[in-house]
């Protein structure tokens, strides 16, 4: 090879996701199993023109509707290509070559692959055996060489949420060495605490949210900063020009325009995360509401053979994990009832034989 | 502040498009301003589902389509979230902090910005008073610092084309030092040469290809990468895990199943450029035609002035430049010969005034 190719990037190995996912029953990316509304989507469908196609996209108008949707200001706002990138423009503007970024582990896989791909040093806080989190341990992994500290509200895949007093410690503490805390509440509407406050007002604290998961444009690629205004500055001065494209941002502001579609897609998503943990109880399995759109369950059989029987018999996609802390478990996406009655029959069957 | 902000970031200066677009005339970033046709677009429209909303984006079976269109092969292709995150993720992998970018200037500016984001030094290539380039130029430029050369092929916004020889010289002297060449086809079909072949078979050639200008897809954010499966598998390892979004894929997708769409396009195109140079020659504007959707024009009053009038009065949006070379002319996208006609007429008022 004669040419030269980052050393972090030539290093890292990615995974990624399967594809040919659309005949099957969906149960293991915390997408929403159906979707919107179908009149909601049609009629989002036809404000569409080969003009608006034609003209690159404008984040603006959304922005500042968000702003206030969340009681901030534009200055608040940053509009990404999915939190994916969001994550990706915090981590290369915050952090250092070398230097350290904490997240508890396993979690959302990416703040450790972006640590891989920009060289830095990732520093996993490990669970409890109970699953539970001290936040002793990640204020002790907090010293001079971090840069970041990532927090999961709730954390996925587990579930565990942090109190206000937790937060406020690990800010403390973050604020102390210079780094900045990035609170990922991707799975807020699910759990209905939320951080912005501190992204607003404290000097190093950032708030992502998503439209993947309750606002179910996981195919558009639409995420959002929040923080205050020099911390979105300098997150601008590393951004592309065109970021998020006009399809996501126009479906983004028309969901905003229906406050009553929004409590009706909790009020769905609840009710199918009710039904299914009852179901499973009643006949005995043992499950943990994980406070997003998904549930960790453990199959009478081998998870990761059950996951595998899912799919090859019925079609059905659930995520199972190989870590050993983790490994009895499968987790499971949830929807409406009637999108987890096509799951429970399938798991029911297959679990029993 | 407290908390560590990348030295390079901190200090990119940058500024972003203008906004309220969509009820100009807009000819001044090289969209298509009318778009695809309406047909075509809402047959695409009716294949989105809710449930097509709500699935991650599944890039591999545009890939498989889109190698075949350009006779290679999926290994040679990636798709980004538009040309922008293509170059962005060619320098992080091929670049180095403190290294050398070489392009011509004035060019496309994310290559310089993106060199002021990541560290790099940008150095740049001055085209001569006729503007023409050297290719000794270019050539000269290139030394052991230099990690990546940059060829638009037309060059934006002069119209500037590269011989196969020429090309090769630049190739041969970049493997020298360990550089990369990137070549930027964003204008490909309007200039219909191509060096594809040089991206499939030489070792440090990469070529860039964009939805947004023939194929009228601004809003949908689609470029692709085409290389050698090495230089693929590289930046892959840099790449976010869902990057390009599934309505861009789906609408590129129908395109390419669609080559008789693309012709026309093409030809309606041509047309259009063809009778807008040929109306403003007849008036005795000197014009040039810079082989992609775009033309030069040299407005007899003051070029600045005129863009501003154009769009204070005629709502009518031209791209003209601060730098001395290029300070006499407006850029002006084409399109259809009726879109042009809305131009030719408002330009022909206002500066004859």
């Amino acid at each position: 090879m004669n040419y030269h190719v980052n050393e972090h990037i030539k290093n890292t190995v990615r995974v990624f996701p399967m594809q040919n996912r659309y005949g099957m029953h969906r149960y293991d990316m915390n997408e929403n199993p159906e979707g919107l509304p179908k009149e909601f989507v049609d009629s989002v469908l036809k404000e569409i023109t080969p003009e608006f196609l034609a003209i690159y996209p404008e984040p603006d108008r959304f922005l500042h509707k968000y702003a206030k949707f969340i009681g901030a200001a534009y200055e608040n706002v940053l509009t990404t290509n999915g939190s994916d990138m969001a994550i990706r423009y915090l981590l290369e503007t915050f952090g250092e070559v070398g230097k350290e970024v904490v997240t508890v582990a396993p979690s959302f896989e990416m703040y450790w692959v972006n640590c891989s791909i920009l060289g830095y040093k990732h520093v996993p806080v490990a669970y409890e055996p109970d699953l539970t989190i001290k936040i002793e341990n990640i204020l002790n992994a907090i010293n001079d060489n971090t840069r970041i500290v990532v927090l999961l509200n709730p954390n996925n895949p587990v579930g565990n949420v942090y109190t206000e007093e937790e937060l406020r410690q690990v800010i403390a503490r973050a604020k102390e060495v210079g780094a900045i805390v990035i609170v990922d509440e991707a799975y807020h509407y699910f759990y209905p605490n939320t951080f912005i406050e501190h992204a607003l007002k404290d000097e190093n604290v950032v708030v992502l949210r998503t439209f993947s998961k309750l606002f179910s444009l996981a195919a558009c690629r639409l995420g959002v900063i929040i923080s205050n205004p020099e911390i979105i500055h300098y997150v601008k001065n590393a951004r592309l020009t065109f970021d998020a494209n006009s399809i996501a941002l126009l479906f983004a502001e028309r969901i905003l325009d229906h406050p009553e579609m929004v409590e009706e897609l909790i009020r769905i998503e609840n009710e199918g995360k009710a039904y299914t943990l009852e179901e499973l109880r009643k006949k005995g399995y043992e499950c943990r509401d994980c406070r997003g759109n998904f549930i960790f369950v453990k199959p009478h059989h081998n998870a990761k053979e059950v996951a595998e029987r899912l799919e090859k018999e019925k079609q059905v996609l659930v995520h199972p994990y190989g870590n050993e802390l983790l490994k009895d478990d499968i987790r499971v996406s949830v929807g409406s009832k009637e999108a987890m009655k096509i799951f429970l029959d399938a798991f029911f069957e297959v679990d029993a034989q």
